[in-house]
Formats: C-alpha cells, sequence, structure tokens
C-alpha cells in the first residue's frame, strides 16, 4: 500500500507524519527531538496508540530522517521503504519563488537555501532534511510546500509596506505572510463542510496557537493576512509582540544599550502573553490566573484578534464565516467566547453552549449573520494532498 | 481688549495665532521660519488679509518671540503688551505627566524638557519657546496643551504594547498618541453641530494630514489611537511609514549596513507616499497622476484608512460618525470618496455630492447608518479655550 510523509522541520527539530493511500489514515506520527543538541530524542507513535521513544544521537538532518525510515520498517509501519511514495516538506519562506507547492529538485532545493535570510531559524533546516530524504531515497518525489504560498495572492495594496520603494526592488522587502498552508487548509474544509464553493466564501481564518495569525480569504484566494515580512509581525502571540512602533525599538534598545539583534530576539521570544503576564507563554497558563497581568495578557490578545477582525471585515466588506483554528483557537472557549462577543453588534450571535465544548463544529445561532466556527487546522493533511496531486499518486 | 497667543513651536519653526477674546476672532497670525538657520523670515498676516514678511536673523526662540512682540505692536494689533491676558502652546510629548492641559511653572517647563525622549524633535524647542515667554511677559500665564492628554484616557489593553512589561515599569514604553488636540476638538464641534452630548456618540476622527493619525472616541473619551509611543506608528503617511514588521527592519539595515537610527530617520522621512510613489509627499501632486506607483501610494493609504476605521469599528462595538479632518481630509475628495465606497456595506450611504467640495457638512444621505462628516480641525482655537478657561479670562 502506497504512503506519504509530510515532514515539518524545525531548527532543532523534525517532525513527521505518514499517512496511508487513498484513506489518508495516519499510520504513524512522532518526531526527533534536540536534532544537533545533545540529550536528543526520536519518538514514533502507531496508529494503535502504542509510542516507542529512543534516546540516540541524532546530530542532524539525515541521522533523524535514516532513523525515522530505520524505525517505520523495524515497527513494520512499511514492509518495505518502496510503499513511501512520496514525501512533503513543509517550508516556513517560500517568498515569491514559490507561488505554490512543487517537486523539489536541486536547482529549487538551492533556492530555500538561498531565501534563508526571510526564516533564519527555519529554512536551512528545512532544506537539510529535503536534501537528506533525496540521499536515502533518490527516487522519490520531495514535494516543497510553502507557508508562504497560500498569500502569494495579496495584491500590492497589501504586500507591499509603506517604505522606500526600492527596499522592494532590490530585496524583496514585503509581507510574505505565514501559516498558509493552515489557511488554505481552513478554507478547503470550511466550504466542504458548508457545501459551497471555497470561491463564494468571505472567510476570515484565526489560526491562534503558539504563533498567531489572521488571514482573510475572498473568492478562494488569500486577500491579506496579519504575519508580515515575516512571522514577527501581525497580532499579539504567545512570545512574539506582533506590530511595534519602531521609535520605540529604538528607544528601548538605546535605554537597555541593546542591538537590533537582540531587540528582535526579545521581540521574538520574550514579548506576547510571556512578556506581559511575566508569568506564561501558554494560554492554558493564563487562563485561570487571576493575577492582574495574566488577565491583562489576557484581554490584549482578545483585543488585537478583534481589531484585526474588525480591519479585514472593513477591507473584504463583510465577512461570512470566521473560523478559530490550532492551539488556542481549538481549545480556549473563553477566549473564543470574548471576540464573539465583542463582534455580537456586527451580527455575531453566538451559540455559548455549542462554545463550550470544542471540536469541528459552529458556534453561533442559525440565524447568525455571520456564522462563527471551531475548525481544527490540518496542515500535514494538506501536505500529503499535494504531494498526492504533485506526484499523480491518486 | 483681551487677548490669547496660540504658539506652535517646531524645530525650526514658530507658529502662532493671537485671537481676541471674548469674540475668538484671529486677530494676527503667521510664523517665525527657519528658526536657527540661516535665511530665517518673520511673516505677519492680518486680519484684513495683509501680509507682512521680513528677512531678518531668528537664531533662537526667545529671538522669534521677541520679533512676534514687537511686530503686534509696530502693526498696531496690540497697543499694549498687558492685552495679552495668556499664551498657549501646544507641545508633542506630555507623557503621563500631563493627563490635561495646564499652567506651566518652573518644575513643570522642566518635565517638558526631560520629555524629549519621547519627541526629540519638538520637546525641547517647544519648552524654548515657553521659556521665552516666561522672560519677556513674566506676569502672563502659559499654558501647556498637550497633543497627548487626549490620549490618557486609553485602557492599559490598549495603551500597552505586548512586550516585556518592565519596559513599561522603567521607561514608560507604551503608547501615547498623537493629535489629541485635533481630535478633542473635532468631538467638541462634531457633538455642537449635532445638537448632541459628547458623551453619547461614537466617534472616529480622521485626522489626515502630512502626519496623518486615526482616533476612536466612546463616552466623550479617547478610546484608541493609531499612532503610538511616537507618532511614527499607525496607518501610513506622507513620509512616515506607520508600523512596518520589525524583522523587516533588521533585514534592511543589514542589507543597507543602517544603524537603527538611519533606519527611524528614513521610516520619519523618506517612506509613506514618498516612499512608495517617488514622486511626492504630498497627495496633491499624487492624486492626478497616472504614476502606477503614485496610484498605487494612493490606494495603499485608503487601505490603511479603512483597515484602521473596521478595527475600531469592530473594537468600540459600532460608530455612529466618521470623521475627516486636516489636509487631505478637508481637501481630498476623492480620497473621502474612496473610504466611503470602501465602506458603504457597513451602512455608510455616500452623498457623493456633497462630498465633491469641501467644507464643514455631512457627506452621507440622511438616512445613513452611519454618519460621516467633514469637520475642518482647529487645534488653536481648542488652545486658546483651554488658555481661557486654566488662567480664568471669561
Amino acid at each position: 500500500m502506497k504512503k506519504v510523509l509530510a515532514i515539518n522541520s524545525g531548527s532543532s527539530s523534525f517532525k513527521y507524519k505518514l499517512f496511508s493511500l487513498p484513506d489518508e489514515k495516519v499510520v504513524a506520527s512522532g518526531m526527533a527531538d534536540r536534532v544537533g543538541i545533545d540529550g536528543s530524542t526520536f519518538e514514533l507513535k502507531l496508529a494503535d496508540g502504542s509510542k516507542h521513544v529512543d534516546e540516540v544521537d541524532i546530530p542532524d538532518q539525515e541521522t533523524a530522517v535514516k532513523l525515522l525510515l530505520k524505525n517505520l520498517q523495524k515497527y513494520n509501519v512499511v514492509e518495505d521503504l518502496s510503499e513511501i511514495a512520496g514525501v512533503g516538506h513543509r517550508i516556513v519562506a517560500g517568498g515569491e519563488d514559490f507561488p505554490e507547492s512543487t517537486i523539489i529538485d536541486e536547482e529549487k532545493l538551492q533556492k530555500i537555501y538561498d531565501l534563508v535570510d526571510y526564516a533564519p531559524l527555519h529554512n536551512g533546516a528545512e532544506a537539510d532534511g529535503i536534501k537528506a530524504f533525496m540521499g536515502v531515497l533518490p527516487d522519490v518525489p520531495q514535494i516543497g510546500v510553502f507557508d508562504t504560498s497560500f498569500h502569494q495572492s495579496l495584491d500590492p495594496v497589501r504586500y507591499l509596506y509603506p517604505i522606500p520603494y526600492e527596499y522592494y526592488e532590490k530585496y524583496k522587502a514585503r509581507k510574505y505572510g505565514a501559516h498558509g498552508t493552515s489557511a488554505r487548509y481552513i478554507l478547503n474544509r470550511t466550504s466542504e463542510l458548508l457545501h459551497k464553493d471555497p470561491k463564494d466564501i468571505k472567510l476570515i481564518s484565526c489560526h491562534l496557537g503558539s504563533g498567531a495569525s489572521i488571514t482573510a480569504i475572498k473568492d478562494g484566494k488569500s486577500f491579506d493576512t496579519s504575519m508580515g515580512f515575516s512571522p514577527l509581525a501581525g497580532i499579539m502571540m504567545a512570545t512574539r509582540s506582533g506590530d511595534v512602533d519602531p521609535s520605540l525599538l529604538n528607544y528601548v534598545m538605546k535605554k537597555e544599550n541593546m542591538t537590533m539583534d537582540q531587540m528582535i530576539d526579545i521581540l521574538n521570544n520574550k514579548s506576547g502573553l510571556l512578556g506581559v503576564s511575566g508569568i506564561s507563554p501558554d494560554m492554558r497558563d493564563l487562563k485561570h490566573s487571576k493575577d492582574k497581568r495574566a488577565i491583562l495578557a489576557r484581554e490584549m490578545f482578545v483585543n488585537r484578534v478583534v481589531r484585526c477582525i474588525g480591519a479585514y471585515y472593513a477591507d473584504m466588506g463583510g465577512v461570512d464565516v470566521i473560523v478559530f483554528t490550532a492551539g488556542i483557537g481549538e481549545h480556549d472557549k473563553r477566549v473564543r467566547r470574548d471576540v464573539m462577543k465583542a463582534l455580537e453588534f456586527m451580527g455575531v450571535d453566538p451559540d455559548f453552549e455549542a462554545n463550550e465544548t470544542n471540536g469541528e463544529k459552529t458556534i453561533t445561532k442559525p440565524d447568525s449573520k455571520i456564522r462563527v466556527m471551531i475548525v481544527p487546522t490540518n496542515e500535514e493533511l494538506e501536505i500529503e494532498r499535494d504531494v498526492v496531486r504533485l506526484a499523480k499518486l491518486d
């Protein structure tokens, strides 16, 4: 039976899911953790729920790939590696070079390396992952699925920054967005659930995880998205600030005697929910806290989501469906409730009872002018489908 | 007859208006230009329309103040300087120290100097102006009217940035906004025109000039505003960028081998309409241009205004009146038209004919769910009124 791997390599991790075809079932999943760092582990979860974790030295992506293939055989997930008919790789930055998912050859692989400036922590590791697979499975198509591709439909009015135009011409300094694969899955899944053509829904997808972004979708395409040149921009996140007045950065840098690199590090890793609360970057740790700053962090988060929805509502000329997805979106009923309450005046008629529990469903009343839904995202499934389509496995 | 001066000192300029009491008529106005720079001039305009310009050396604010007082006597605007019963000064940055307009004594003057970090180009010159007046008119009350005061009503949810909280505690790093005196005037004037209590209007004031900001007003108070720690933030402006992904700045700085100070200078002076169009920072130069980038700059400007209105619409739970003011807001019918068109779906029913001409009026149809108005701003009049009130001149 043919199978497809979906790979998500981070700077020091390597997550995978193995799907069987044509039923799209996940037959194995797991991750290599602390790749290139002491104390690395390899984990394999099987469809029956069993889990195997090895403490093993994993110096690089290639070792991780080899371990994965070895374990898939060892635990009889595949009888022969030839069952793996395609591998899909999530790539954070595709720049303007990758407006859609594509089969990766040597030339395209180099382009992914070249885009490292756009995603310093990710693109290199992801390209290493592809290279490793090319080495061990030379005859299997490797497909790149880019976080940015879905947003390549943005109009220049929305993707350009009001800065000197030459920075765009010389350095492609513009908005690329992220979470595009998630937004695409959400659009497809929501259309399916509502029995509508994706082109006929004005959708706002609130991908609220540790990284959080909001995407406005119109005519079946990404219309605007809150992340920017990098995934630092947009709304407040777990540890990321989102948009900040550049003058404030300069002011704080001088007070703290910091370089811009240090400031960016703080905006990426010490800001957001963590920075405001001083307690945790995790909404689960904050949601029942009575600490003043924990409450403030929650309220700020909700506020930024509401404001961003309002901005896209005005810019799209309305919205039919608002979707909550990812960690917070799928699991934090209070965030969903507070956002919906703020939007009641716009025609959101919340079904607070439905909102009390999680899972794929509508959480507004049947006559609500704007429908609000929970749709758990599934980027790996979208990757798997791109592999099936591009490698012609169906 | 008693008179009140309203002063607006810039880094190298000094604008003034002299009001007679109690009729609030402008009996003289003008400016000292190129203060501290070669080729400085002093200009005085009289109520009869006549204008007197002198080319004269003006090395500092004190010289400008003395020239003003000399010319007011020379052209018989005042018979005796004792007619000047109070002087109001526009101050850009009041920080958290000045939640409202106040009479300035030595201690408060020092505080204005101390806030120079918050408005490097303005606060020093403005404080110099006050100091000069204290010297030459020692018995006349000097009133500080702060651009930031009106926004001190913001909730921490809206004035804090999602950055480490200690930066607020240590350095008061937060949103202060600007154009507060304009927003306050707009609120008061709009309420007057609509015969309503200012507390009963949800208003969005679009102050679209060379500097541009949008303020949401609810319960008679500033609810949120688009400028941030500094007047660089928020929407796109003539030469200012507004909000930009901080990572993009770091990326461009490295490519161009620039310091953060240089980057901030570019974001303040080479960005916005100028940066995108490459032609001009002035909407009047762009509005009839068929140049692709001029059109793009205009569209981006309108887009940022629409998005910001949408954000505040959602956050306030609706809006009763949207006001256009300042240079572009008062004079660019195409910007107004394009913004209104984008908001038609929300219940803005534009009166396109009324919009064709400028002046204080409503530019939506009588049954429009959301009213849109042009209200020319008048910060000097608001300053004059603060002087009258605080110096007890009525």
